[in-house]
């Protein structure tokens, strides 16, 4: 396989964007990624957009081709490609936009991640979202994404001790890094007593446990590293790409106090890049819900199982703490455009590793790891990205 | 790029299959091609599935994480993703599989495409086919799949004087053919005054100038083919995989009388298989009107521009004709599962490159191609095999 590296990012504000439209927040996040890498048009061999309903959320299936359409690449009939996998749409296409340049298929691949979440209402955003779980076997029987986090999360403060306001600091600490980033939808700081009086979703998940639903796209530009010093002094390498699935519904699995395929995923990650956990100098995981982000960090090896908790509390997941985790703000505080999240993310991890953060720059950041996840852990994608 | 090579297949029965639910028909699919390839599950790296929507038809996203679990793959944490691209969903999936192996990522790799259709009714059916279209400039605005397509054949008449009963005899022909296949949806031969009598869709088009409704999953597994003989003695080799787009929306382009993603996709798959369209001896294409059988053999370069009506009158695309077009019934016959045909398409040219058509096997087949087109030819993907 070829190596491949990031060589443009660029990404829309996240949020309530009720007065752009999915293929505008699309066209905006491509052009910007493509605009940083100084790249014309023509360079430009494939297209690759995760995203996870637009069918359901503006009515719109084959969104690729309408990214390309509205960003110019249909004229030069560049090859587009929808892929979805809930909230791990955005990594997996990165995955496969890394393949298609590996493999020497292309030399030069664009990977966006869109969702327009905003145009319909909460109730219907729930039940879109819950999709990603098994219909038949959980969200029929009443299940929501959240009531099944929930069960997460009462697991893991059985087995444990694991504790509300442990949780609530992944959201504090989130909204801390939020305040720093300008892209991020929640620019404020949180204090614990907000998380813990907000109101319950899914009893033991507040309000402020539970990432917004959000408008928003993001994308990146992949080379071949060969050629990447032509257009850019700052490549960034994809080190490793990792993915593993599991069963669909919760109930058929051994455990939930963590998630199988983050583990599998990581370990062929690590594997790949020939690095281990203790390389990662810091990390954007998957915190749809604050109880997510202590299960990554457990799975990710960078904390004992049962200790992500203790570790959050103890500002180890802090910006210059022992590994600094979601520096971006998270999904919670920069925002969770589903299919855009799994970009977003590597577009935090380039921004880290190119220096370019400012204030939320962490130290000496050499390597840095992204974990996206889609559903209850069915789908998780891990990639370790380092300086070139 | 590493060579690959088809060494399984497998396809449930296309229909209106209403005692079987999604999952069932993706793992009968997917099992039956593993079965057919000599494998046993834990040599498989990774699956890919093609699907349309899911999400509309049974509100079930995440359905590769699905069919990898009810097929045992989630057990062995094997990596599942979805590619959706409208009609091209199958073909774009066979194309990630492809490039997935070609790559050195996976050695192995499990390739299938699934739609429930029959759970909705038709009216719903309709509006989810048109969410292929562009749905803020076409679909609010009142036009439905058919009646672009519709518009499409009306443009084709004028042009070069393409009669109804042209296009009629498509689905005379491909009736025939389906009549010869014992998993087409329709084995029943039909005549030209069946179609020329069936009621009005959208004028010009027919209620026998559409592809049905169906149910129906088919899967095909890859392999590198330096390995391919440890599972088979009769590997089918993939010569070549191009991919184009075009605008989503059929005013933004300068003609309507063809498609230019097909060309410039079966112009790229040519030139990677260095051959050119005489070297084809048959093809399995998007026939999901029968006008677009027309548009596609003319692009394809089978027949001249304008001719396409003409020749299929003459008998030139039936079996035994010049080129054999749509052995298997095409989308017509055999059925349009959107997100499984265009895997069903590889299954029937892998079939006959393997000598194991039967009744309906074309005579010296060394080399079939595949074009699956996505909404009105904003993606178009075009694979090439051939004998190993």
């Amino acid at each position: 396989m070829r190596e491949v590296a990031v060589i443009g990012i660029g990404a829309t504000k996240f949020g309530e964007l009720w007065d752009l439209s999915f293929r505008e927040i699309g066209m905006q996040a491509g052009l910007a990624a493509v605009y940083d890498a100084n790249l014309s048009g023509e360079d430009i061999d494939a297209l690759y957009v995760g995203n996870m309903s637009a069918g359901r959320y503006i009515q719109q299936e084959h969104v690729a081709a309408l990214v390309a359409d509205y960003s110019g690449m249909a004229r030069d009939n560049i090859p587009a490609t929808r892929v979805e996998a809930a909230g791990a749409s955005g990594g997996l296409a990165l995955r496969q936009g890394y393949m298609a340049v590996a493999s020497g298929m292309h030399d030069i691949v664009v990977v966006g991640g869109a969702e327009k979440m905003t145009d319909v209402g909460d109730n219907e955003s729930n039940e879109i979202q819950s999709s990603a779980a098994d219909e038949q076997w959980e969200v029929t029987f009443g299940a929501t994404f959240p009531s099944l986090h929930a069960m997460i999360a009462r697991r893991h403060m059985h087995d444990f001790g694991t504790t509300r306001e442990q949780m609530a600091q992944v959201a504090v600490k989130n909204h801390k890094h939020g305040s720093l980033n300008p892209k991020a939808q929640y620019q404020k700081e949180i204090s614990l007593d907000t998380v813990l009086k907000s109101p319950l979703v899914s009893d033991p998940l507040g309000m402020f446990d539970c990432a917004p639903n959000s408008d928003g796209a993001a994308a990146v530009v992949l080379c071949a590293m060969e050629k990447a010093r032509k257009y850019t002094e700052i490549p960034v390498k994809i080190l490793a790409s990792g993915q593993a699935s599991d069963t669909l519904a919760l109930h058929h699995r051994n455990s939930i106090v963590g998630f199988a395929a983050t583990r599998v995923a990581a370990d062929r990650a690590f594997k790949q890049a020939r690095l281990t956990a203790r390389d990662v100098n810091f990390a954007e995981v998957h915190d749809n819900f604050t109880i997510s982000e202590i299960l990554a960090i457990e799975d990710l090896g960078f904390f004992p199982k049962g200790e992500g908790g203790k570790a959050t509390m103890d500002g180890q997941t802090l910006l210059g703490g022992k590994i600094a985790i979601n520096t971006s703000g998270g999904l919670k505080a920069r925002g969770d455009p589903i299919g855009a999240t799994g970009v977003a993310q590597i577009v935090e991890v380039v921004t880290q590793l190119r220096g370019q953060a400012g204030k939320r720059q962490v130290a000496d950041a050499k390597v840095g790891l992204a974990q996206n996840v889609g559903g209850t852990g069915a789908t998780a994608v891990v990639h370790i990205l380092g300086v070139a």
